[in-house]
C-alpha cells in the first residue's frame, strides 16, 4: 500500500514526487514511457525561470534525479494504467507493463493523476499511413532525417514555430501552413519566423491531403479565402496543432470536460476525495513547463493534507 | 505608457516579465528593495524542480538576468509604490524613491501586482524594543551574530524549522517554541529537528514577554496545558510565525480578504479589467517559489490577452 501514487512522470508529475518525498510518503510514480515527459520533445527551453537556457533534457535530467533521490520514492517506468477504482478510501490502479507483458495492480490512499497529453492529429488523407515516412509530430525526434529538404510544417501556435525554427537548422526551406490570416504565437517567436530566410508563410490555408509513393511526396491545400487549392512538393510535415489529454482510462471513473480534461479546483482536488490532477491532463489556462510544476507542488501539498487530515 | 507594469521583482513578478518580455511588451518592474523577493532570506532551496541542491542566491541571480536580458524589460529598484488608480483603461502607479527621495508617477495598460508577503510580528511585550537587539525575523541575515549562544526559536512551520535548522550551525542551543502539542511542519524536516542535538522543542507554549537590559536577556512562556510561566535565557529570539501581504496601498482600491490578500480568479485576474496578481500577496493554497513562478507565468499571459483583446 503506497501513501501516494503519482501517474505520469513529467514536471508536473516529478516535481509532485519531490514535495511526497521530502514529506516522507511512500510515493510511487507509473510513467507510460521513459520519466520527463513532453519536455524530452523539445530541444531547448529559455522561459524556465531559475535555469539560465537550459538544453531541456538537462531540467528533466534534474527533476528526474531531484525526485530519484528521496528514498520514499520510487519510479516505474514503461507500465501503462488501464483503469483508476475507489473503495472505502483505497484507490486501485491496474495496468500492464510495456516490457514483460504483465498485468499489475497497486493500492494507495491518495491518486495524483499527472498523466499529461498528446500532439493532436489532423485526421487528414494520408495522415496516419505516412506517419513515420515523413509525417511527424516532434521535430527534435525527426529533424535529422529532413537535413536539405524541403518541408511544411502545420500550426500557428508557440509550439508549432519553435518546433519549426528547430526544423530550420536541418531543412532546406519551410513553409509554415496556418489556416488562419495570422499567427498566434508570441511576437518574439513571429519576429525569429519572419527574419529566418529558409521560412514562408502559407496563411489562410488548410491542408487537405498529404500523398506519396512510399514516403510523402507532396501536400494539398486549399485557401480558405479564395478556394483555390494547390500542391505543395515537399518531403516532410510537421504537424503541431495542439495537444490531447491523457485521460480516456479515466473516463467513466472521473467527469471530464468537453476536450477530455480533467477538472479540478485551485487546490488540484478532483471530484473525487482523495484524487488530485496537475499539469497538461488538467484544465487550466496556461501550459507551460513552470506551471506544471506550481501545479506538481499544490497537488503534492493538498494530498498531503489529505492524508494528515483523515488520519490515513 | 507602458504596456505591462509589474509591482515586485521576487520570483512571481521575474517570471510575470521573462513571460512579457519574450513576448516583445515594454514591461517596467518596480521594486521596493533588490530583486530576488523573500527568495533572497533564505540560505538554501533544495525543492525547486529543475535546480539541484542550488543555492538559493543562484536561483534569484539567474531569474534577474533572465529579465533582464530581455530588451523590453526595466528593472527600478529601491521605488515604493503608495496607490495605484484606474481611469479610462489608463493605469496609473504612484510612489516615491527610496534612494532620491522624489516622488513618481508611471502609467500603463496592464498592471501585475506581485508585491510580496513580509514577516508577521507576534505584538509580544519587548519585541519591537529589542528588534535588532535580539529579535531577529531572518535567521540568514543575523544567524551570525549568535554564534555559540543560547537561542530560541517561535514557531512550528516548514519555515521556522528550516530556519531553526540554519541557526543550529552558528547557535550552542535553541529552543523551539510552538504553541500546538506538535509541530506543523514536512516529516523530513521534524526528522531533522528531533536529530540535532542542539535542538530542544518546548512545545504547547505560548511566548509572553521578551526582555533583557540592553540586548535580549530571557523570555518568559507559558504552557498552554498547565498554565505554569516559566522563563528561558537565551540571547536571540528568532519569530518565524507567518506572513502578512504587501498590500496596504492598495486599500480602498481593490477588495482584499480577511488578511488584506489579493482575490484572483484561476487566471490571476483581481476583480478589475486589466489588473493581475499572483504570488505571495494573492489568496493562495501553497506558498513556495515554484507556485508563484507557475502563477507569475499565468499573470503574464492573461495580461498579454487583456492587450490583444482590447487591442491595447
Amino acid at each position: 500500500m503506497y501513501d501516494i501514487i503519482i501517474i505520469g512522470a513529467g514536471p508536473a508529475g516529478l516535481t509532485a514526487a519531490i514535495y511526497c518525498g521530502r514529506s516522507k510518503l511512500r510515493t510511487k510514480i507509473i510513467e507510460k514511457a521513459q520519466p520527463g515527459g513532453q519536455v524530452n520533445l523539445t530541444e531547448k527551453v529559455e522561459n524556465f525561470p531559475g535555469v539560465f537556457m537550459a538544453d531541456s533534457k538537462k531540467i528533466s535530467e534534474v527533476m528526474i534525479k531531484q525526485a530519484k533521490e528521496l528514498e520514499s520514492v520510487e519510479i516505474d517506468e514503461f507500465k501503462d494504467v488501464k483503469s483508476v477504482n475507489c473503495k472505502d478510501g483505497i484507490i486501485e490502479i491496474k495496468g500492464s507493463s510495456d516490457i514483460s507483458g504483465k498485468d499489475f495492480s497497486h493500492q494507495c490512499k491518495a491518486l495524483i493523476l499527472a498523466c499529461g497529453a498528446q500532439p493532436k492529429k489532423l485526421g487528414l488523407k494520408g495522415e496516419s499511413e505516412f506517419t513515420g515516412k515523413g509525417v511527424s509530430y516532434c521535430a527534435i525526434c525527426d529533424a535529422p532525417f529532413f537535413k536539405d529538404k524541403d518541408i511544411v510544417v502545420i500550426g500557428g501556435g508557440d509550439a508549432a514555430l519553435e518546433e519549426a525554427l528547430y526544423l530550420a537548422k536541418f531543412a532546406k526551406s519551410i513553409k509554415l501552413i496556418h489556416r488562419r490570416d495570422q499567427l498566434r504565437a508570441s511576437g518574439i517567436l513571429q519576429d525569429r519566423i519572419k527574419n529566418n530566410p529558409k521560412m514562408e508563410l502559407v496563411l489562410s490555408s488548410i491542408p487537405l491531403e498529404i500523398s506519396g509513393k512510399n514516403f510523402v511526396e507532396k501536400i494539398s491545400v486549399k485557401n480558405v479565402k479564395t478556394g483555390k487549392e494547390s500542391e505543395i512538393n515537399c518531403s516532410g510535415v510537421f504537424i503541431f496543432v495542439g495537444y490531447a489529454p491523457n485521460t480516456k482510462f479515466l473516463e467513466g471513473f472521473l467527469t471530464l470536460d468537453s476536450d477530455n480534461y480533467i477538472i479540478t479546483d485551485e487546490e488540484m482536488a478532483t471530484e473525487k476525495q482523495g484524487i488530485f490532477a496537475c499539469g497538461d491532463c488538467r484544465k487550466r489556462p496556461f501550459r507551460q513547463i513552470v506551471t506544471a510544476c506550481g501545479e506538481g507542488a499544490v497537488a503534492a501539498h493538498s494530498a498531503e493534507k489529505y492524508l494528515t487530515n483523515n488520519n490515513r
